[in-house]
């Protein structure tokens, strides 16, 4: 089979045997803002050359603004719920192939408020079967960083940190990115930055920091991007209890290392999985689904 | 006298007479950024006609990236320990003139960290004799909003939100931007986001919420800028403390009714001072410095 994560930024593409080992794998830029529409030619164009006849695909593709939407499954969800929201995309275009779009999860706070994922859902579902029944915490970093609790095989709730997007921002268009300067990882000025971000005061507050920790000489230049980063990742983990045990980290292994840092720094236990968290969830959901024989 | 606020993006020139009583001003978009070094030929033409021997000149004009750098002064300080701070210009292109450049002010909090603000102090100095010698709360809102107390006529310490340059950055630059339609000002929906950023969780996680809310028709798009606003100016003010009395606001008009409506909603009462503030500062340090006769 195929399994395809779609996000608004990438598209990934695994091939994977019968026992759900991947044998071949493609990333591009082409996401979903990226596609423009062209959802059909862009996934003909990823998957050239491979003819499974099983497609299953997670991401941002199953939203309003992506191929076809596929509404949300509430929490708590594991494979049984989602795998029964898997929706067949009508697609004439591929009309040799069964295509399956997997929704993403709905998650309510105490409060009422809604939070929302698409494609950790998939990533969850791959990493499962590590997974003790008892209540354990699963971080996914990235740009909308997921922080979810997963207990008895189900996603029991989420919140969501928009960390990697506000540090993209803030390096890019902001008063603090003109003080920054390109160099080498700072593993110090980032830890420093966790640390901060453990004092009291608001992120308007600490953010400021960048600039003032430059401007006395506390960091030189070079040092004030990973101290952002590091900052911006502990106001994230702020949101964890102080009990919380091992945390399980899924995603890519550049960012898994700045998180294991990180949670170092507050005393936390990490535990890190497999980059193609993704691919074996997409393979985990067609199982339980029957899709495959 | 001439009284300048020569911030990063913008330029305000006032005159006054013997008196204090502001005459004619004059704003320009050409701040310190924008002036690209030519600071001479900016202040000249920003004051055409004007006459006047004695100039007070405020804010980042004095910063390392501004025309002259002129030292920050320790807090706790007021009219007398800045006045004495003072530094004259040495400008061959106004010879015939007394520049004067106000220093800007630092602040050490408990963990050792400082802070810092140009142009803010003057502005405060413009409204100490309205404030009575207990402690105040001064609310500076802005790109980096100020948040002062002061107490005898000094400004005690202080503390920078980056609350403007953030609603800027997300609102020019981030996917929640893309969710926004222009509209009327909603209070209801400023309202909401005051609230929002009074519930558990850290701001991170918060902005998230401008995004859920609008996928579930909580908020329509035209809601979702002035939901933002509310909830950054309402994490601004997170780090109010609970028993904080009348804050005091010294800002430009519509900032300050913002600001009004974000601090009743979290019970704070509020005192909204002139906008001439800066112009007035200027001249009681003029006095204070023994620079007018």
């Amino acid at each position: 089979m195929i399994a395809i994560d779609w996000g608004s930024t990438s598209l990934r593409a695994f091939r994977l045997d019968e026992s759900g080992q991947v044998r071949e794998q493609r990333r591009s830029t082409r996401g979903v803002l990226a596609a423009e529409g062209r959802f059909a030619e862009t996934l003909r164009e990823q998957i050239d050359a491979w003819d499974d006849a099983l497609i299953v695909m997670a991401g941002m593709v199953g939203s309003r603004q992506g191929w076809f939407e596929v509404p949300y499954v509430d929490c708590p969800a594991g494979l049984g719920e989602i795998a029964s929201a898997l929706q067949r995309l009508p697609a004439d275009e591929f009309a040799e192939r069964e295509i399956w779009i997997v929704p993403g999860l709905r998650s309510r706070n105490d409060a009422g408020a809604y939070d929302v994922m698409r494609g950790e859902e998939t990533q969850i579902c791959g990493v499962l079967a590590e997974l003790a029944s008892q209540p354990q915490t699963v971080c996914l970093p990235g740009t909308h960083s997921k922080l979810a609790t997963v207990a008895n095989g189900r996603v029991e709730r989420f919140a969501t940190a928009m960390t990697g997007e506000l540090f993209e921002l803030l390096c890019s268009h902001s008063v603090l990115g003109r003080l920054m300067q390109p160099g080498e990882h700072d593993a110090d000025a980032f830890a420093q930055g966790v640390a901060h971000a453990a004092r009291a005061g608001d992120l308007l507050h600490h953010l400021f920091a960048v600039r003032t920790l430059g401007l006395f000489d506390a960091l030189r230049p070079t040092q004030l991007r990973p101290f952002l980063s590091g900052l911006l990742i502990g106001h994230e983990l702020n949101d964890l209890p102080a009990d919380t045990g091992t945390v399980h980290l899924v995603g890519a292994s550049s960012l898994l290392a700045a998180y294991k840092a990180a949670l170092a720094v507050r005393g936390h236990a990490a535990h890190g999985h497999s980059e193609l968290a993704s691919a074996h969830g997409c393979y985990a959901l067609a199982k339980q689904a029957r899709l495959l024989a």
